[in-house]
């Protein structure tokens, strides 16, 4: 079955794995609605915060609706924007930062738990 | 290696596919890319135009991000507009149009083809 929903309809989490700071999720696409292949979020990071610089086995493919942040890929940084699109590859290690003034809005798109290689 | 692009600088072509009216994507992070899982689009619809109504065997997963439209999936009409999420399961007919005055976009996410079930 199809699902169509406005984003501040889905709950938003805070993200508690250690290093992020003061970064919220909703999980509005999942396996729970059926999606047999990724998954679709959308993080807000307030200003001042980040997410962890870790490294995972899957990939990230993100989109910045809103806001400013400076991404760090493997020690290269990149500054972005509303509309950038960023592709972080499996096992490298990676964060986004909230530099602005307003919060830092984005998609994040991963493989589903059973896909992750 | 990670990708960082605003979508403007990502070719925009149109979608010349049966039944699509003045409907434009920019394939943003694809396997050439390295993508192992899926792939990221961005497409523009046109006041007044629409994707075909069409099915195929993989999934949808899209975000509004500018505009005002139509979606129809199996025959259920949504309106749609900016931060809604649309999960379009495989094999279900579907069409999104652009009934507003300013161009639709959107991201619509999908399998890559070695993936597609």
């Amino acid at each position: 079955m199809e699902k169509v929903v406005h984003y501040t309809k889905v709950e938003n989490e805070l993200v508690e794995i250690e290093g992020a700071r003061e970064i919220y999720v909703r999980w509005l696409i999942t396996d729970k609605d059926g999606a047999p292949n990724f998954a679709m979020r959308l993080f807000e990071i307030k200003p001042g915060g980040n997410s962890p610089y870790h490294e995972h086995p899957y990939e990230h493919e993100i989109f910045i609706l809103d806001g400013d942040g400076k991404v760090i890929i493997d020690g290269r940084e990149y500054t972005v924007s509303q509309g950038f699109a960023i592709y972080i590859p499996p096992n490298v290690k990676h964060t986004i930062i909230n530099n602005g003034k307003n919060d830092l809005k984005f998609l994040c798109m991963i493989p589903l738990t059973t896909k992750r290689k």
